[in-house]
């Protein structure tokens, strides 16, 4: 791509060009969100946030189909609950914010310093195991109060060094769910049932194909005995983890004392399960969709379905363009909103072609030019955002009215299949180390940002060769996928690192 | 009521016994909420947390139906940022929890301690006026930006020496709108249209009649021009403010700098508007609609509006009843859960008379308990949370099917007659000194928590006679109330306490 010869297009540097810069850019343009003076924090902007409504509404209702309810625990967590779990602890430590005072007080220089220090320093969650672990402590004494089944939208601090917006930030919003049960095996279907809810939301909702595995040890949540998780491939051909639901064992029911007793009156430790989702999930949807003009929503979580644009060559004809145009937005609205959650906004500021730009780059999936031409003919111009900009073409407005959503729905399904047919192409099996090696090893240093896939390849199962791998390429097991994940499973047959017998397969990448 | 004879009530201590404990007892009872261990901070279980979601949707979409956009700041405010407005800091500064530290290490006692100190310490938001002024600085540059009308839905801290839950917690969640205008006018008309949105909230939805007005000075948020409240009346007739809305002038616009070009190419500084509502309004509808049996809540904010309660007396009768039961619930669900969010529970458990008792106390609108003998004759048997536990009637089921909405919205408006009934029988016209100490002085001194009520007074305007008034009754100015606030408008006549002549009149109260 870097060699073609350079077409205008509306985000510069292009992917191929600057993939991560890009990627800021099309953030800009697409109006998402803006850094804050907040180091590491960002701000999501109207466009960006309705966004996240959309994925909360559709999240909630899946987890509240499978008996899930809201609560809401407390944002800060004593030091001392963080201690109990020293894995857990141990793998937060390094990113956690800490609060030490309770209060302002002019200082020795005139300003406002820290002061009425805390006999307990509090930490700002960095996830909440710990805290609602101690809630669950009192909740369940018999076995007649599980399963326990909770989730809380909230948001959370963890002190990242480098930040990335929605990728990386120290402040993020996202849901986790905390669940306890009686039974390991009941823990653990729990565990694969919110990793296909975030699948089904990542593949139906944001038109992303993820593959489903497990984390190696390495990559496991820190105090977890299994995480899962959803991976889903940007057009760098990086990795990216979507979502991830933990098996817990006993390891948080133990830290926090949540014991019940069970129907032979013996006390038993509960066994957990924790599962998040966030708004690192909105920068997957810009990398896996997006173009050189900017941000493409897939229509299902879009926070506008179509603009309408006004074409006023003449003032006299405004009046009549304006009602025609605004008679439509009114009956799409009526027919379409409540049903089908279609929404239509007008635009008709007069700032030439820089309108239908603006909506390109924010990524509307259907952009409606009507003139006094179109009205004459009782038709629209109609732009597709899955396609060229160039490409439109006029449409009889009653068959654009009647075909809409299903157009929607097509749109929908184009981006998840040509996402998947991405994926496809830069996901190879390889058998042999130097194959493995050329394939995550950059060959054109115009654009050493878009290289490689995802490898599946043969595992020993040794963390040596893990770390060896992730050392010398930056390449990361992303999960050992489930059995059916993949198009067609490999043989087994050898590490492709140490060329020992490998007893499992893995899907190696780069990741963000 | 203290010396009347004691009937047996499901909370204790009755509300004449001990008023603020009947409210702790509430909640307890309700399993709306609990004291967490992280001081100040509470748990929002479940059956809590869906009062907030419901009445997060309902407002969302009143704000929404004005313009207002959601977005997303930081949690984290740089102290720099807080100091810019000086009264705005002046009044937060013994509040706010301070982060210092971005890591944690292990000290030289083995446990972990703050490490790694930021330069600049952060301030958790005890409201978001300033980080949010300095976006908008960037977002707006001329008129044509104007107005901006954000909203945020967040968690907020602010640093309590006394907490009580819901009412007044070190965190607490909350929505906070700004917004920018071009014009003082505007902004003055914004800050009242929010503050209708939050009556129409309190008084539709959450049924407690609210009386609208301004703060004297110094009643006024922190930073700002002029505060308007809602203001309501619990049920030991201290006042409770439910929702505040602030014309904050240029003040802010000119610490963080947000200047708009006016259609002259004349520099102007934006006029900006805030206003929140917040979790303690759920403290409020405990307080103005609950009984001495629990919770009773207004049904257009129930989290669940009906619950089934079968009736198995023989083993025998559990498959039918069970059935009867199901088939009743998926009835109503199917008929009234997408046009009317009517919500049913079905209560299986097999505990005898607590199972009733647990959904009174939960405070659900309508019990219905089914039995071999009522599905003989095709009826139901049916109690209303607005009435004793003890008039529960028979009702032929199609009846009740068919009219449930119906008396959903009854109870609805049951409640808020009562509580304006209530408001109405203490709410006074005081004139005379004495007369205005004998209101608020306690007489009887076995139930001192329940006296007085609202006294609609004279005030000479003076802050001394307020003050004054403060110190020796513990009484403040609620509000001064709009035009038409008030059944009848009292004379205005002298102040109250100094007995000069009176500029306005205002309604003075014992308050939380």
């Amino acid at each position: 791509m870097g060699k073609q010869k350079q077409a205008k297009t509306a985000i510069s540097p292009t992917r191929a060009e600057d993939y991560p810069e890009w990627y800021q850019q099309v953030i800009r343009a697409s109006d998402l969100a803006e850094r804050s003076q907040v180091r590491g924090c960002m701000v999501i902007k109207p466009w960006g946030y309705s966004l996240w409504e959309n994925i909360v509404r559709e999240l909630d209702d899946m987890f509240k189909s499978t008996g899930v309810k809201n609560a809401y625990f407390p944002l800060f967590i004593p030091l001392g609950f963080m201690e109990k779990e020293a894995e857990h602890v141990e793998g937060f430590a390094k990113e956690c914010a800490v609060v030490t005072h309770h209060r302002l007080e002019k200082g020795p220089e005139g300003g406002l310093v820290p002061a009425g220090p805390l006999t307990e320093p509090l930490v700002v969650r960095p996830t909440s195991e710990t805290i609602i672990g101690d809630s669950f402590s009192r909740w369940v004494t018999s076995y007649r109060d599980l399963p326990i089944l909770i989730n809380q939208w909230c948001n959370i601090v963890r002190w990242e060094m480098r930040t990335r917006m929605f990728l990386r930030t120290s402040e993020f919003l996202w849901q986790e769910g905390h669940s306890a049960h009686a039974t390991e095996e009941e823990a653990l279907e729990r565990t694969r049932l919110m990793l296909d809810v975030y699948a089904d939301l990542a593949e139906k909702y944001l038109a992303i194909p993820v593959l489903r595995g497990l984390k190696t040890p390495a990559e496991r949540f820190p105090g977890a005995v299994e995480t899962m998780c959803i991976e889903a491939m940007m057009q760098d051909r990086k990795a990216l983890q979507a979502g991830t639901s933990h098996f817990l064992g006993q390891n948080f029911a133990r830290a926090s004392g949540i014991r019940y007793q069970d129907a032979n009156e013996q006390e038993q430790y509960a066994w957990t399960v924790s599962w998040g989702f966030s708004t690192r999930s909105i920068g997957g949807v810009i990398m896996t969709h997006g173009d050189d003009d900017g941000l493409i929503l897939p229509p299902r979580i879009a926070p506008a379905h179509v603009v309408l644009m006004p074409i006023i060559r003449k003032d006299d004809d405004r009046p009549s363009v304006l009602e025609y145009t605004n008679r439509l937005a009114r009956s799409l609205q009526d027919r379409f909103y409540h049903q089908r959650r279609i929404a239509v906004e007008v635009d008709d500021r007069d700032i030439g072609g820089a309108r239908g730009w603006d909506w390109i780059k924010k990524g509307i999936p259907l952009r409606v030019e009507i003139g006094t031409r179109d009205i004459a003919a009782k038709s629209i111009f109609l732009g597709r955002r899955d396609q060229s900009h160039k490409e439109r073409i006029s449409l009889q407005t009653a068959r654009f009215e009647a075909g809409i959503a299903d157009l929607l729905d097509e749109i929908q399904q184009n981006l998840f299949d040509r996402a998947l047919a991405y994926r496809q192409q830069h996901t190879a099996v390889i058998n042999s180390r130097s194959a493995f090696d050329a394939y995550f090893t950059p060959d054109n240093l115009e654009q050493p940002e878009i290289h490689g896939g995802f490898a599946v390849s043969g595992w020993c199962g040794s963390s040596r060769c893990e770390e060896a791998i992730k050392e010398k390429l930056g390449v990361t097991i992303r999960c050992l996928p489930f059995e059916g994940q993949l198009e067609a499973d490999p043989a087994e047959g050898r590490c492709v690192y140490c060329e020992k017998p490998a007893n499992t397969h893995a899907v190696f990448a780069k990741a963000y």
